[in-house]
C-alpha cells in the first residue's frame, strides 16, 4: 500500500465564535493548512469534511465549506462518527490516498455548536446515545451517560471526585499556554470541586465545553510528500472499532471496549508492544470529554493497569516529562471540543509536537518520534486510535 | 492497487415504510446482501453507512444500524453527500479495501424520509442548496431549483413539457415490473401533463417521491472475492466531482458541470471513449430526481449531444434494446429516492442486471459486461459516476 503523510496543518481559535459562519471558521484552518503544505488549491483532489452537523442550518456543510475555500469541483463528501468524526474523516482521506485514488487530500473538521437550532445542544448531544430506547425513554444526557462510568469506576476502585478533578487541572494548565484554546486558564482541584454538579459525580469543571472550532490537515502520497517537505509526519496506523448503540447493552462501565479494540488494532499495525505502549510513544492526545473519560483512556490504551489510571495523573506521569504526556494541547476539556474538529485537532497537535512547533511550556520531548490520538464517538459508540510517526512506516 | 468487487447485494422494498424503524429497514437490505455474499458477520471488517439524516431522531444512524444487524464492533462511520450519499459511501468502502485496510466491507444506504421532524421534508430538502444565501433569502425549494434547469433547457432547445414527461413514462413503465419500487405502475404522457404543477414547468409526475428504503452491497478484495463467488462484479472506476454550494454561482443551467467532470474522470480511469460511452456500456442508472435531470444526465454523460437528450427517450433509445437502456429499475422517479439508499440501489440494480438476475421485462442485454451509475447530490453540488464491470479492471 502507498504510504500517507501529513504535510500541512491548520487550526482555528477554539471558543464561542458567533462572529464567523461555518465556512469562515473552517477556512481559518484550511487556509493555514494549505499554506503550510505549500500546495495550490488545484493540486488537492479530494476534500473530506468532518462535521457532525445538526446545529447549523446548512445541511450540506461539505460543499459550503469547499466553496468558501475555493475548492468547488473537488471530489468530496462529509463523514460523521459522532465525536470521533474528525478521526474518521482522516481515515477516509488516508484510505483514498493509500488506494491511489488521490495524491493530495484535504481533511477539515469543523463544528459550530453555539448556534444550535431546535433541539437544544444538550438535547442534541443527549440523543447521540441511542435516541429511541435510551434518550426518549430515560432522558439520559451526555453528562448522565458518563456519570455511569464515573460512579462505576469510583465504586470499584475507590477513586474520589478529587482524583478526577486532577485531570481537569492538568488539562487547564496546558490550555493556559495554548493560544487556540477555548479556556486558556489554570484551575485548581478546589475550583473543580466547588463547581456545580451537572450529573453527580460529574461537575461543570469535569466537563468539556460547547465549542466552535475547526482544524485541517493536508495529506499526501509518499511521492508528493517527499517533494513538498523534508519533514512529513506519517500516518503509521489507524485502528477503528465500534460498540452497541445502546449503552445498556455494554458489558462494562469500567472501560470503553471499542477504544480497547481500536488501540489493539493500531498497536498491531504499528508493531507497538501493547503491554508497554507508553515506551514507544512521545505523547498522546486522548478523548477527555469528561475527566473520567481520560482516566478510562489511560487504561484502555494500556498506559496504566485497570483501576490505576487515576493515579497516573495524580503522580504527574501524564504531564510533560512523565511516563507519557497526555493532552498537552489542553484536551477537549480546556482546549474545547467542537465535535467534527476534535480528531483533526488531535492530529494537528501531534504533528506540531513531533516537529517541535509548539509553545515551549507545553512541549513534549520527542524521543520515539511517535504520537497517538485516541478519539471516541458517543459513549464509546465509535473509537479511532491513530498513530502518527516521524519515521516512514514499514 | 487492490481490485474491489461486489460479492453480495440487498434491497428493501421502497415506499412509505412507517411499520419499520430505520435499523429494521436497513436490515432488510443488509441481511439479503450478507446472505448473497455468503460471508459471516464476523468477516466484515468495515461498515460504511450512507445516510443523509436529519429526518430521523437518531443522530447516530451508523451505530444504530450496525447494532441491529449484529455488526457492533466493526470499524464504521457515516458518509453524507446529499442525494449522492450512497455512491460516496461505496467510494469510501472501496478505497479502504483497495488500500488494504479491509478485506470485506459492507455498505448500507438507508433513509426514512416520511417521518421528518421539524423542519418539514420540503423545507429540509430545500435547505440542501445553500441554506444561508439561497434558501433563507429566496425560499427556493428543490422543485424550484430544478425548474430553473427545465426552463433554461426548454427555452434554449425548444423542448416541451411533454418531452420531459416521456422520461416519467419510461421510468414508470419499468417500475411497473420492479416489485421493490415505490410506484410500480404505468403512466402516460397525458397523466403526467394532467398532474398538478409543483414549480412550473415541473409537475408532480415529473418529480421523484418522498421514499423510505435501504440498499446494501458487500465489497471484497480480489483474493476474498475469488473465494466467495465465480461472478464478482468489479468496481472498475469511480469519478467524483463537486460544484458550488450556491446555484447562482454556476456557469450554466443546461448541464451539471460536476456530473460532466465526474463522468470524464470515470471514463478516463475505465478507458472508455468519452465521445461514444454508450457503445461500451450495457445500461445506466441515472439520477432522475426530476425528469429534466435525466435529460441532462444523457447529455452530461455523453449519451446524446447537447440539446438532443430529450429526443433520446422520445425515440426509445433509452429503453431496453435501444442505444443505452437507462433506469430499468424505475429510477428515482418511480422506484423512489430514499436519499442515502439511492446510490447503493443503483449499484444493486446494475450488479443484478449484469448477472441476469432481474425480472424479465426490464432486463438489459449484456454484451459489454459494464454498467454505469450516475448519482447527483443537491442540484449538482456533488456527482459520482461509478462503472461496474464483469471484467476485472486492468
Amino acid at each position: 500500500m502507498r504510504k500517507v503523510a501529513i504535510v500541512g496543518t491548520g487550526h482555528s481559535r477554539f471558543g464561542v465564535r458567533y462572529e464567523v459562519s461555518l465556512a469562515e471558521l473552517a477556512h481559518e484552518a484550511v487556509r493555514e493548512a494549505i499554506r503550510e503544505a505549500g500546495v495550490e488549491a488545484k493540486e488537492i483532489e479530494l476534500s473530506v469534511v468532518g462535521n457532525a452537523g445538526g446545529w447549523s442550518s446548512e445541511p450540506l456543510p461539505a460543499v459550503v465549506v469547499n466553496e468558501y475555500s475555493g475548492l468547488s469541483g473537488k471530489a468530496t463528501y462529509r463523514v460523521e462518527a459522532a465525536c470521533a468524526t474528525g478521526s474518521a474523516a482522516i481515515k477516509a482521506a488516508h484510505d483514498a490516498i493509500a488506494a491511489g485514488e488521490a495524491d493530495v487530500a484535504l481533511v477539515v473538521g469543523v463544528e459550530k455548536m453555539n448556534e444550535s437550532p431546535t433541539p437544544t445542544v444538550v438535547e442534541f448531544i443527549g440523543r447521540a446515545g441511542n435516541y429511541f430506547w435510551e434518550f426518549e425513554n430515560f432522558g439520559l444526557t451526555f453528562p448522565g451517560y458518563y456519570a455511569l462510568y464515573a460512579t462505576s469506576y469510583m465504586f470499584t476502585y475507590n477513586a474520589k471526585e478529587e482524583d478526577l478533578c486532577e485531570v481537569a487541572v492538568k488539562n487547564h494548565y496546558y490550555a493556559s499556554m495554548n493560544p487556540k484554546a477555548h479556556f486558556p486558564r489554570k484551575i485548581s482541584v478546589e475550583d473543580c470541586m466547588r463547581s456545580r454538579y451537572v450529573a453527580w459525580p460529574i461537575k461543570l469543571l469535569d466537563s468539556s465545553p460547547i465549542t466552535d472550532g475547526a482544524a485541517a490537515v493536508v495529506l499526501a502520497s509518499e511521492e508528493v510528500a517527499r517533494k513538498l517537505t523534508d519533514s512529513p509526519v506519517w500516518i503509521e496506523a489507524i485502528g477503528a472499532a465500534s460498540d452497541t448503540s445502546n449503552i445498556s447493552r455494554r458489558s462494562t462501565y469500567l472501560s470503553l471496549p471499542a477504544a480497547r479494540e481500536a488501540s489493539a488494532r493500531a498497536y498491531r499495525k504499528a508493531n507497538i508492544d501493547p503491554s508497554a505502549p507508553a515506551k514507544a510513544l512521545d505523547l498522546a492526545e486522548v478523548h477527555d470529554c469528561f475527566t473520567i473519560a481520560e482516566v478510562l483512556a489511560y487504561e484502555d490504551l494500556g498506559f496504566a493497569r485497570r483501576g490505576e489510571g487515576y493515579k497516573l495523573v495524580k503522580e504527574g506521569q501524564t504531564y510533560a516529562g512523565g511516563l507519557i504526556p497526555v493532552n498537552l494541547s489542553g484536551g477537549l476539556k480546556a482546549k474545547g471540543h467542537p465535535i467534527g474538529a476534535t480528531g483533526v485537532s488531535m492530529a494537528v497537535e501531534i504533528v506540531r509536537q513531533l516537529l517541535g512547533k509548539v509553545e515551549e511550556g507545553r512541549r513534549a520531548t520527542v524521543r520515539h518520534g511517535r504520537g497517538l490520538a485516541h478519539n471516541v464517538g458517543g459513549t464509546g459508540h465509535y473509537a479511532y486510535v491513530t498513530i502518527y510517526s516521524l519515521s516512514r512506516p514499514r
